[in-house]
């Protein structure tokens, strides 16, 4: 439900506690906390007796690497997990602008996959076909906006994993620049990447939460001052070698939208997202690799593997490693010259659970193909849904522009989802 | 010699020939290679026959890390020698603006030092007191500017190489912001902060330099467009628990200049450059470390201590640094909104040959206590000649700025040697 037709039934005299408790957090995949939201829901005419701020009585969620006062912390790993006393800033700006916690969700353990099956806690359900994966890491945080459990959450991307699950789940999935949205309260994966990101049905509702969830937070090194860019996109690039009749319809949705694709080399792009499973998981070692030495047995099998090949690495890799990434932002400045944004699949295909178990990690590299680039690249990215596969799965594409330049995507993706929401009123 | 008093000479009618034949070259301690600088002050006149280029005639050296087509670039290791077919484009820039290269200067090897004395040609002799060292890395390049063979030189400087000569031998070294002048030709100590630096004799000659180096290299990928600052700095920041009476009467100086000086905390300046010597001496491994693997006994002996350091680190230490170094560029923000420019010592004190042969590796590092953090922290510095020690030395501070402040920071240094100069008009 969009937060249009949850205010129109506030205009009616629907109460904020009537509309939690009609929420279903029942599902033990995609909750691993719920908040006590009737009591915020109560306390809500009372707080705010006059002028209604931003997302009055708008139920959210919370990935659970994200600290919530009073609620453990568990990365999906429960000998992880800790307790804090205060919340995340991006959770009290929430809470402040009227917004309802009602949970926490499940996660790939430590946010480091893209599946949605590396968490103790079972995989969350695919809502449209739950033979296949619901993607990750937030999985429980798009499944849970997909199922209308709430309107919207904020998950992480660091590579992927708050734009992957939801093109798989069939929702909104912002991904802000690095540093608009402080981390201060998140458990870090790689804090030169790390971003926290919003789930939601529409453009307009994924923005009106990083509105709210946007600044500058002194106390947060990563935190950055960022120019916002306005002007809505023209110019589009768009894979030059792709062949694909999903990704051909959603280039002839953007020509309708008004916008030009320009066939660009993806290749240096791609490079650059292939350097995360190298040398640069070893920036995940910084911050759970004591952990990991210590309790190898409480970490998932894969996501210990995963994290494990990071001490194999050297500081000189390390090291070559950000050479080599200059080299590649060099190599795809010159593309922001000719084109204002880029339009690529959000994955390049999904998986079926039994495939994701029989090659947990090929498979997850293959997905984030579109994805970790944008972080390595420091581009902002917005992932909306563009209709179905002929399997009956969603088709998501992301938009992606340098940091900056989230306004610009909100706009370019909003006059795309128009024309996807005409198209399905023509068709159906 | 300045600028101006050599085109004086000119002006006059002596030619080109006549300067090149009074240069002495002769110290193999300074000099590792000679131009042909005959040939091109004979070519000079046919080449700019109308007006002239804005570094006509003047004899330059570099430093024998940057490559000069058709002689070998040594970095100061003769096993590790080539001879490059093309020189740096900021040696081409120079030529074609009409200065006359003379040759290649020694070198702490690899660049790697601050004291000058870690060369296999030997130490180059501080012109003011032979038992002190001339500093390095770019020890003949400023022994060469200071002792009248060339009006100018190019060295490098990754953590104080192109400064902290400057200081000992007493003449003016300038750092420019990482990325405007391109590190194309130049071999590598660690490129995500290496950069050309200039001697000259005074700052208006070095300003005058970087004009023409400075410019974005396509090819280079760590070439920057920046957005120069201009505006003379006024609130000067000076280590607040700084005892010294030579920076005592820097600051006395810099008041009579018109500037206010501004006590700041200079901790987590200092704490970021200790990080170059820890787990960032492996950005040094990514280039050197092949070589220094297959020939050890090629390499200067403190210098293989010093680089084989590196092999100890893993990446999650580098990765780990990087994360320290994001978190003192936070804590030193705030001070650019409190002051426009920093003064500080460009060295805490020099040492004797002897006490350099005694601690290798700890006098060195205290000699960067001033200027490394420059490198790590993305500032723009300039090295001014600020009189002399009670014991006869040359006394020297450095401006600094955030990058893009070159021009702010010429201004402030210009001010301040010209009161510099009055000063010694009127004492002496």
């Amino acid at each position: 439900m969009t937060f249009a037709r949850l205010r129109a039934a506030y205009a009616t005299g629907v109460t904020p506690r009537e509309v939690v408790e009609a929420l279903d957090t029942s599902d033990d995949t995609v909750w691993t906390a719920r908040a006590d939201a009737l009591a915020a829901a109560d306390d809500l005419p009372r707080r705010f007796p006059g002028e209604k701020p931003p997302l009055y009585g708008i139920p959210f969620s919370v990935k659970d690497n994200i600290d919530v006062a009073g609620l453990p912390t568990t990365a999906a790993c429960p000998d992880f997990a800790y307790t804090p006393t205060v919340s995340a800033p991006l959770v009290e700006r929430l809470e402040s602008a009227g917004a309802i916690l009602v949970g926490k969700n499940n996660l790939d353990q430590f946010a480091t996959g893209l599946t949605g099956a590396r968490s103790p806690y079972g995989t969350p359900t695919n809502p449209f076909d739950a033979r296949y994966i619901p993607g990750g890491s937030s999985s429980g945080s798009a499944v849970a906006v997909a199922t209308g459990a709430v309107h919207f959450s904020i998950g992480t991307d660091t590579a992927g994993s708050g734009r992957v699950p939801a093109a798989l789940c069939g929702v909104v999935g912002l991904k802000p620049s690095r540093g608009l949205v402080s981390t201060l309260g998140v458990v870090p994966a790689c804090p030169s990447l790390d971003c926290p990101s919003v789930f939601a049905a529409t453009v307009a509702d994924a923005t009106a939460v990083l509105d709210v969830v946007a600044g500058h937070e002194k106390a947060d090194p990563w935190s950055r001052h960022l120019t916002p860019h306005t002007a809505a996109p023209r110019r589009i690039g768009v894979p030059r070698d792709l062949d694909d009749p999903d990704f051909a319809a959603a280039v002839a949705r953007l020509e309708r939208a008004g916008a030009t694709p320009v066939p660009v080399d993806l290749a240096p792009f791609v490079a650059a997202g292939s350097l995360l499973y190298q040398a640069w998981v070893a920036e995940r070692w910084t911050t759970l690799g004591d952990f990991v030495t210590a309790h190898p047995h409480s970490v998932h099998p894969v996501t210990r593997e995963v994290l494990t090949k990071a001490t194999t690495y050297t500081a000189a890799d390390a090291f070559a490693a950000m050479h080599r990434l200059q080299a590649l932002r060099a190599a795809t400045a010159p593309v922001w010259d000719t084109v204002d944004a880029l339009m690529v699949p959000t994955v390049p295909r999904t998986y079926t659970l039994d495939e994701v178990a029989a090659d947990p990690i090929g498979t997850n590299a293959h997905l984030g193909r579109y994805t970790q680039f944008a972080n390595l690249l420091d581009l902002a990215g917005i992932a909306v849904p563009a209709g179905f596969t002929p399997g009956g799965l969603p088709y998501g594409v992301q938009f992606l522009a340098p940091a900056g330049h989230d306004p610009a995507l909100a706009a370019l993706a909003t006059a795309f989802e128009e024309r996807v929401e005409v198209l399905l009123a023509v068709v159906g």
